[in-house]
C-alpha cells in the first residue's frame, strides 16, 4: 500500500532533554520553535506537531501562542500561518504523545531519536523514506537544549542518522535539523 | 577540478524585499536569522555568510549581536557559536555583496536566486550540486519578509526551485529554506 498522505507526526521535547554538562533538564517554550517547525511540517505533510512540555506554566504560553494564531487576530491577517500552527498540540509527556499517536493511528508506531552522533540503532534515511511511502506510522523525536535525555535515547525504536555537511561541524538549531530531516524524508523527488 | 572545500557563500537580503502586498519594502534583521543560518552555513561548508541591510542603525545591532558571540562573553562560552557567526560579515547593498565575492574568488560568480515558485530562469538542485563540486563559485540568495523583489530576481544569473514537500503549502520560514536548500547542495552523500 502506497499512501498519498504520510502517517508521520513530529515532536518537540522540552523535558527530559539534557544541558551542555548532560544534566537532564527541563527547557523553555521558545515562539520560533513553534512557528518555524509548524510551517516545516505544513510543508512536509506532518500529521500533528506535538509540543512536549511537563510545566504548567510553559503550556498555558505555548497554547496562548497557538490561540493567537489559530483562533485570534493573527490567524485572521495570515491565513499560512493559522493553517501551519494549527497542527500542534500541547502535551505533558512523551508517554502521553505515544498514547495518542497509538490510539490516533490504530496501531504500533515506530518511534525515531534524532541525534548529533551516530548509535547503535540508527537506521538509514533511504530505509525510512521507503517504509513512510508504504504507510508506516511514525513518530519524530527532537530533542531542544542539547538534545534527548538517554532515557528517551533508549526507548526509542531506531535513531535517524545525524545531519552533517562536508566538514565536522554538527550544531545546527533544532528548527534547521527539523526541516532538514523531513524534506530528506518527505521531499518530492 | 574537484573542490573538498565548496566556494559558496549566502547573502540574507533585508532590502530590497517585498511585503505581503508586494511593495518593495526594507525588513529588519532579527536575531534567530543571524544564529540559525550561521550554523546552517558553517555546517555546511558555506564560506562567508553575507546580511544585507543598508540601514545603519539595524547594520549596527547587527554588528553587536555578531561581536558577543565572536570577540564577546558568549564566544568564550559557547566556542561553537562563535564559530557559526564568525562566518557573518555585514554589508550595506548586494551590489557590494557581489564585488566583495567576485573579488575573493577572483573570478565571475554565479548568482541564485531562491524563491518559493518556479522561474524562467530556474535549474535543477543536482545540476547546482555538480558544478559547485567542479569548484564554480556561486552565491545564494535568500529574502526576508515575503521574498526578494523583482529587481533581485531580475539580476540573478538562475533561481533554485521551490522547496515542495507532498501538498501545496510552500512558507517555510527563510532558516528553513537556508537549511534545506544547503541540505540539497551540499550533504554528504
Amino acid at each position: 500500500m502506497v499512501n498519498e498522505k504520510p502517517l508521520i507526526d513530529v515532536a518537540l521535547i522540552h523535558y527530559p532533554v539534557v544541558n551542555r554538562l548532560g544534566e537532564t533538564i527541563a527547557s523553555a517554550v521558545t515562539n520560533l520553535d513553534l512557528h518555524d517547525i509548524a510551517r516545516a511540517s505544513c510543508t512536509y505533510g506532518v500529521d500533528t506537531y506535538w509540543v512536549v512540555t511537563p510545566d504548567a506554566q510553559q503550556q498555558e504560553l505555548a497554547g496562548q501562542i497557538v490561540s493567537h494564531w489559530t483562533n485570534g487576530y493573527g490567524g485572521g491577517v495570515n491565513p499560512d500561518r493559522k493553517q501551519a500552527l494549527s497542527l500542534i498540540r500541547i502535551c505533558s509527556s512523551l508517554d502521553e504523545v505515544v498514547q495518542k499517536v497509538t490510539e490516533k493511528w490504530q496501531k504500533q508506531v515506530s518511534i525515531f531519536a534524532t541525534c548529533a552522533s551516530k548509535k547503535h540503532n540508527t537506521v538509514e534515511y533511504e530505509d525510512v523514506r521507503n517504509r513512510l511511502s508504504n504507510g508506516e506510522p511514525m513518530l519524530l523525536l527532537f530533542g531542544t537544549a542539547w538534545g534527548l535525555a538517554p532515557e528517551v535515547m533508549e526507548m526509542v525504536d531506531s535513531t535517524l542518522p545525524p545531519v552533517k555537511g562536508p566538514g565536522e561541524y554538527n550544531h545546527l538549531s533544532v528548527r534547521s535539523a527539523v526541516s532538514i530531516i523531513l524534506d530528506r524524508l518527505l521531499a518530492k523527488p
